[in-house]
């Protein structure tokens, strides 16, 4: 028989019988849960018993969930304040109100909403902060609306407030095909004369060139193969890798050009995947004398929506862009691109597949989903002869099997 | 007699009589040459022959100049790429259209224009290139005109694109009371319910309290009482001072703040006066790691008009720019303030006073002026009893004097 280490749903201890026969059966939901820091075998489907919404807060029956690049450096621990395991994955859903906590105004049970969670959103029953729960319009699905709140808020928040897009500007974007790329290529759209610089593996290139002016794999050295297209460089730079792209995208940009990191995917798919991976990205990263900005016309910045929301408090203005994208939506100016839809079940096949940069657009969990059929394997032998790589090798010692489902 | 080391008209070496007492008289222009780097006395009202507009350039009769803090860093030769002296002073005019150089087009005799230029502003005639020309409205005065260039474009260009200023925001502005402070205000007064903290010498507190909601001299600790007023702190601070400034500019940022240095006018008010109080400020600023305003979602930036023109080539985006404004004018929307017009042999004059930080609003020069009569002095003791500073004794030293004018 194969391993099967990942996820198989097991009973939380809270929701174990109890032993009295005579009361009815514990209500339980299931949930997705990182029992530790470090490889996919650290994720696992557990039961756990039914909560109420608490204080100012709604109760949520999820029926799509998001998955996104921090999830993985939340897996692997590589995060600034890395949460107390075990925990309950998952920054943002969409779902049904199903109850309404104390001094919690403006919804009802039925609504049909998005939410933001800091952790917990990867459950079939998920209590939110109301401040953090929108009403989705009504033609938008559910999985639109998992796929929306993380990428399009952020892609939204960087081209329009802080990078301030105009007509006939030129942008650079790393992981352009990502869940994130694509809102941002998405929203491109909605100006005049925009020109997109992307950088994907290659295997994205032609999922994505429809949005994209100019594509390049990201090992190559996009900066010259971007300044042979306009010698100039770009009005800006949207990096989400960091490290040694910091650097490369400041001076990639014009007179008047504006680089913001909004994420630093480089720790992660970095070789060592550690700590240290993320010190050594700090160390590459060069610091900015401000004096430097003023002598150069440049402006440069970060965005970080997780930490907008739960440790800055700026629900309110996160509510006014939600507000934009959902007009936005409703008028078929933005249509979430989503790369596939994963069943509890199969988490680590989904987080393996973002891993590995394979997604075009958004990863989503659906807690309704059935675990894919998949074969029972072979017993292995200790190395697999067509193991190609480390990464891969991980995978398959990962990879879920279900017994003849 | 008192010393009169200051601008007395003197011909230039071309502009003396060759001798030929046939010939007619050459024609002459009078400008504001800087003969060397240092203090007042260094400004000298010179005569040189007329120019024609060369390739590319118009001829401008000057009717207006504008000063500028850059020009007090000039004449100090504090800026990063000093220009070789002589040379005559000014970044900025207004003025008729005398002549028009080959290759020029989009413009004829007689049109009423304001101007940028590299030095040579300060002069009965310019040539310009024609990309730094813009025709003024009809309703503008060519005080107004000269007043717009650097300062109202600066003002826009750091509040519209790059700190992108909405509705309800706060901001903290330095100098509030100077050029480009007056102009921001102004600007800011075009958004709804904008708070502007502002700091300025306490003599001018009076004469911009209605644009600025909350004013502290410069010299008190303005974090802390920005801090009282919102503890938050404010989402764009826009700099003229640079030095310790800056850092605490930063640290008052919001979550979403924006902080855009714009100048660096504490090296000129600084003690020492010299390439080493600029050295001294740019250690004074600390340099920032882009993964700090990602942790703490910040922008920071750094904006210089003059680069931006005529190292940057950037003209095209500054025409855009002055188009807005000039439709603001026309609707009554922006009226710069002119603090003073001062005629070229009272440059003395106007230059200490910005040096002094006593005006509000613009101090122009005006080439067709009238010099102020002035009290003869009596010969002054070697030390002035009434001598209150390092600064003002300078003032006493370098005034200029006039006979009996």
């Amino acid at each position: 028989m194969a391993e099967t280490q990942a996820p198989t749903v097991e009973p939380a201890a809270e929701a174990k019988p109890d032993g009295d026969a005579s009361a009815p059966p514990a209500k339980v939901v299931k949930s997705v849960v990182l029992t530790g820091f470090g490889g996919l075998k650290m994720l696992k489907v557990q039961q756990k018993p039914e909560m109420t919404a608490a204080d100012g807060e709604l109760l949520i029956r999820v029926r799509a969930c998001g998955m996104n690049f921090p999830d993985l450096m939340v897996r692997q621990g590589v995060i600034d304040t890395p949460p107390k395991t075990p925990i309950t994955m998952g920054f943002e859903c969409s779902g049904i109100v199903e109850g309404v906590g104390e001094n919690t105004t403006g919804f009802k049970v039925g609504d049909r909403v998005i939410g933001f969670t800091n952790y917990n959103a990867w459950a079939e029953l998920v209590s939110v902060n109301a401040n953090h729960v929108f009403k989705m319009p009504d033609n938008m699905s559910f999985q639109d609306g998992a796929a929306l709140p993380m990428n399009y808020v952020t892609a939204y928040i960087l081209l329009f407030d802080m990078a301030n897009l105009r007509k006939g500007q030129s942008l650079l974007v790393h992981s352009v095909g990502g869940g994130v790329g694509t809102a941002i290529t998405q929203l491109c759209k909605t100006v005049e004369d925009v020109t997109v610089f992307g950088t994907a593996s290659s295997n994205k290139h032609e999922a994505v060139k429809a949005n994209v002016s100019h594509i390049f794999d990201h090992n190559v050295d996009y900066a010259q193969e971007i300044r042979k297209v306009t010698a100039e460089g770009v009005d800006i730079v949207l990096d989400c890798m960091c490290g040694d792209d910091t650097n490369k995208g400041i001076t990639l940009l014009k007179p008047m050009g504006k680089y913001l990191l909004y994420g630093s995917s480089n720790i992660v798919t970095g070789e060592t995947k550690s700590f240290f991976s993320f010190a050594k990205s700090w160390w590459q990263v060069d610091k900015v004398n401000p004096i430097k900005l003023f002598d150069e016309n440049k402006v440069i910045g970060g965005f970080q929506l997780r930490r907008l929301l739960f440790n800055q408090g700026q629900h309110g203005y996160v509510r006014e862009v939600i507000e934009k994208l959902f007009k936005m939506y409703s008028a078929g100016k933005i249509n979430p691109t989503i790369d596939s839809v994963w069943a509890f079940e199969d988490v680590c096949d989904a987080m393996q597949k973002m891993q590995d940069r394979k997604n075009v657009g958004k990863v989503l969990l659906d807690p309704t989903a059935e675990p894919k059929p998949k074969a029972v394997e072979p017993e292995k032998p200790a190395v697999s002869a067509d193991a190609e790589s480390g990464d891969k090798q991980e995978k398959k010692e990962e990879k879920p099997v279900q017994d003849g489902k």
